[in-house]
């Protein structure tokens, strides 16, 4: 339905035009007041693939996009595939496996805690080859597969710039994928994108975590989900999404 | 020299008063315009580290402490000491060799850059293994010689959070850097600090680089070398320098 407003600014005597206001304004209420056929635009159902399904941020995600869309899972001991993300030929076969997608999602990660004053070199390279390079190994694979507009939305974390003690490996690696995701975004072929998801401790954790983060508020990781669905569901690249 | 004018405020009549402020005016610009002794408390001299002294961004920072510090400096294959970065033993083997120190400083460390098209895990490993991990080397080996109250000073970059194409190793390692001394500065002992100087392209560098960083601000390397002074002279820790 179209109401043309605009012919009362081109006359002077408001009264010639005074009919056509209110008719108008009285198709607008009965549009209004018309149970309407769904008006919007929706998008398409799309073809997600989520690794770390089985953690709890992962749990969250997979409930909150797989109302909307097709939701395929793979992780290192569960899902429906196997991949080792530290691996690219490992990511490169799942890739190869699952066929065309419109997002990844990665939603897993490992990374060692401990006190600076005893932390090693090798200790360090656990977070950065698992958390940190396994979701850049999904990327340098997935930008040669993935549809057109698809997205990437990775996972980082709070530590980046808000410490805690043990926490320097976290804050290395977390701030090292938001760094990364800065910069991919820029250079990814094809409208594809890139966020990554930077949550707070979640609230499901504080029974093991929670006397780490003393004085942080928690999230729910259903609050964190909503996060991914941001990046998956919108038009936005290279977000930092800080859920807090 | 103390020179007193709250009385003004306590009297209705000017008149008495204004020969106060007169002479009060006329101390001020004695003391103003006589030569003064230092009355600045200036701290004692520093012995210094200096790693990457032969870079730009080295020499500069050589210049602008040298003047008032003991600088020492070292690197892969110049300086008074030699050091390989990447291996913990080297830097141990390092700390052993300077004796006592009240300050180190890297402005040093590789990485690659390339289309994020082509990019290998293995060239995601220069800079992860070079100037992320050589410079946290630094610090879990320092941390347990440096003389109390001392610091680290980190060099990272402006591509953590402003991207060029070829850059998502730069904008990973950057990153990593800027957030593990966030995460380090609250773990160190005995008055530990650190910092990092995260600078945009030199204007030095602009013969070599200026096409990567079009539309970028440049920066004399003199410029960038007065935050590795703050850093080192200051008192501030957990600091991201930028300096754009």
């Amino acid at each position: 339905m179209l109401v043309q407003l605009d012919c009362i600014h081109e006359v002077n005597n408001e009264f010639i035009y005074r009919p056509i206001i209110a008719e108008a304004v009285q198709r607008m209420m009965d549009f209004v007041n018309k149970p309407q056929p769904v008006a919007l635009h929706t998008e398409p159902s799309m073809k997600i693939l989520l690794i770390g399904a089985s953690g709890t941020i992962g749990r969250a995600v997979h409930t909150e996009l797989a109302a909307r869309h097709d939701v395929i899972t793979a992780g290192r001991s569960s899902g429906d595939y196997r991949v080792d993300l530290t691996d690219l030929a490992s990511v490169e076969a799942l890739f190869a496996a699952t066929g065309p997608l419109d997002a990844v999602i990665a939603t897993t990660g490992s990374l060692h805690f401990g006190p600076l004053a005893d932390f090693t070199p090798a200790q360090y390279a656990i977070g950065l080859n698992d958390k940190l390079m396994g979701q850049v190994n999904l990327v340098l694979a997935g930008q040669k597969v993935l549809n057109d507009g698809g997205s990437f939305t990775l996972t980082s974390g709070i530590l980046s710039h808000d410490p805690i003690r043990y926490g320097s490996s976290a804050s290395m690696v977390n701030a090292a994928i938001d760094g990364f995701v800065r910069g991919a975004a820029i250079e990814l072929p094809r409208g594809l994108r890139i966020n990554v998801v930077s949550p707070t401790v979640l609230s499901e954790s504080l029974p093991s975590y929670g006397p780490y983060f003393r004085g942080f508020e928690s999230v729910p990781a259903a609050r964190v989900a909503l996060a991914y669905s941001k990046s998956v569901e919108g038009a936005q690249t290279g977000q930092v999404y800080l859920v807090d």
